[in-house]
């Protein structure tokens, strides 16, 4: 049996996604993935897990780390077996992939408006502390509500305020206060906090700056706790922040738990965004990578590789960065191909050669893989299937 | 049995996918399809099919459509039954899938430059007829004879000429002539003839310009074809062409089939190319739609709906159109999250209702999902895996 045959074998026998310590790990070298194909540096990832956890405790804040990152019930178990008081999802067929995968304490950070959503979020609620759900609406909360009732659970709820992204939650302040009261009266919800996400802070570029505008956004969310607890509300849980404000966040009085997301991958994106020394954000290190083949080199002044628009999201203005071949620039050319150039003294890679790079932004390129070759080195140490890329588990 | 749960068993047993004229329809309606999701309206796709089918037929001209568009077997069948010759991919994994979808006359459009994926290719070759490769460097023909070679089979191939796209393809003319004399030379491989893909062409906005500029770029292509004709080699196989000059290169003498893709579901992107009459391309009909749910609306200004840069592709600057809402305009928020906003006497949609959006661009928006529900009015007919989607069907 050749390593391609025995890694096949391995797919059809379920061992992908299986493999634990204790398993043996597929025969494949990084030099054998099927190319364009998804890679994460165990080392680096493993890294950056330690650093948020760490981080996370000397700052005495939770973290719930958000798994739209990843999709991935493998990710999710090593984020909790680091510290995490669960995940985070988006979506949810996220939410059921993960509780699948068997994390508990799965938040849905979106609201949901319509029954057949309702009715299976309320169904992950079978079980005590599995999932809790954000709602910015009395209408979802009715929705929720009457899906929980149906089956005689009662759904953990979050109330989602709009702290200054202007996309879902209620105005903070007395409008979210007004929501929050309402949502103390249904008999299948138990208000448990706040979630207050503040999308533009997480990428505003400079750390002062950033600090500024999380510090701002966050002082909304507070301010709404507070009135609450004098309201005589319990809000055990204020959930916000980002990978972007993970060293902000947790000094803002208040905050309890992080939604940090891309601290485990990094991108090209957020490397632009500078930390608190230096252009360059080296809190947590580059880790995603996406190995390519040169498949064309017909032309004196470039060559292509197999990886295009569907193996690298485009919803950012950065590209692919070569890893390790300074001077070698990447412009996408459709669907399935990218075009290499050179500037300066840089060579043009040769026909054939495997060229990785670090990704624009994780989350959706991530979304375009069906699995993650988890790699140490030279050795393939387990193949993870991005198990919530589908749209539903059932 | 509720609607979901019956949907779900078909699922489970595998009904999905299989959805042929005798066997029961999911009963689920349009308005119960979970968003954000992929829908395509049978009655203008399978006009398109017709459009197609006919154009060729009284052209004199063969196809074989591009299932890069759809990934999807299902459709590849109906391509097939319309008269099509079989279907272009552009990956390996899209090959073993439309092959193991029982589709013949498979066309790798790609060149390959690594082993593992020649020998995945001349698998495919052990039925006569199934596949045919593309190559435009002596490696890649070196490559797929070997692997032609291991397992004792020949292997149709096509020499890629770059007609102009500079992406891959080998410069036409006296280049292309000696790389085809040289694949003649290979004992497993048997030279078929040429491809010259203009995408160059395809996207070229209005009618005479688009015209212009196929021809010319088609024309480096027939001078190769003529060189080897009178070198003694037959070019059983001159293919080009795409959902733009679907009408433009067939009457290019010399040019035997088309590569075309979009024009079964068409988009934003491509509709504003133009027609022979018009600013609008309307020769096929817009049928691929991504249904939506506005999930919060706590603004005056806005609401948001359920669908963001995970749902539609970012590739090319376009917006999703929503479908019979004019005045309702899209801005992505996000990996989950759309913004809609109105102009002059257009309403905002409410909390809950469900928006229908035609795509910036079908490829890359199909590669985000994972079925097709294909609807026929309010009914969902069946729902199509898009099974190519997965990066190996092994």
């Amino acid at each position: 049996m050749n390593r391609r045959s025995f890694l096949a074998a391995g797919i059809a026998t379920g061992f992908v996604g299986h493999a634990a310590a204790d398993e043996p790990a597929p025969r494949l070298t990084r030099a054998e993935i099927p190319t364009p194909g998804l890679i994460v540096d165990l080392d680096r990832f493993e890294a950056n897990l330690r650093t948020m956890a760490d981080h996370c405790r000397r700052a005495g804040c939770g973290f719930r780390p958000h798994a739209k990152t990843h999709k991935c019930p493998e990710i999710a178990r090593r984020q909790v077996a680091s510290g995490a008081l669960g995940v985070c999802v988006a979506t949810v067929p996220e939410a059921e992939a993960m509780v699948a995968g068997g994390i508990r304490g799965v938040l849905l950070t979106s609201p949901v408006a319509d029954r057949g959503k309702a009715e299976r979020v309320a169904a992950l609620a079978r079980t005590e502390g599995q999932v809790m759900a954000a709602l910015d609406s009395t209408r979802g909360a009715d929705l929720l509500d009457a899906a929980a009732r149906a089956i005689s659970v009662r759904l953990d709820v979050l109330v989602d305020l709009d702290v200054g992204s202007r996309r879902t939650g209620i105005t903070p302040g007395p409008p979210a206060v007004e929501l929050a009261q309402h949502v103390t009266r249904y008999r299948n919800l138990r208000f448990r906090g706040l979630q207050g996400y503040a999308g533009h802070a997480s990428h505003t570029t400079g750390f002062a700056e950033r600090s500024r505008v999380s510090r701002e956004s966050m002082a909304r969310a507070v301010e709404t706790k507070d009135l609450l607890t004098r309201a005589g509300i319990e809000v055990a849980i204020l959930s916000g922040g980002s990978t972007g404000t993970y060293n902000i966040d947790p000094t803002i009085a208040g905050v309890t738990e992080l939604q940090v997301g891309s601290y485990i991958f990094m991108d090209v994106e957020y490397r632009r965004i500078g930390g608190q020394s230096g252009a360059v954000y080296t809190d947590f290190q580059p880790s995603l990578m996406v190995v390519t083949t040169v498949v064309s080199a017909t032309h004196a002044d470039r060559v292509t590789v197999d990886a295009g628009t569907k193996a690298f999201a485009t919803d950012v203005p950065d590209r692919p960065e070569a890893v390790g071949r300074p001077g070698v620039t990447y412009q996408r050319a459709g669907d399935e191909f990218g075009i290499l150039r050179v500037t300066g003294d840089a060579t043009l890679p040769r026909l054939g050669e495997r060229i990785e790079f670090l990704v624009p932004h994780c989350d959706p390129t991530v979304n375009l893989y069906d699995r993650i070759y988890a790699v140490r080195g030279e050795r393939v140490e387990a193949i993870w299937p991005v198990a919530a890329r589908r749209e539903t588990t059932r």
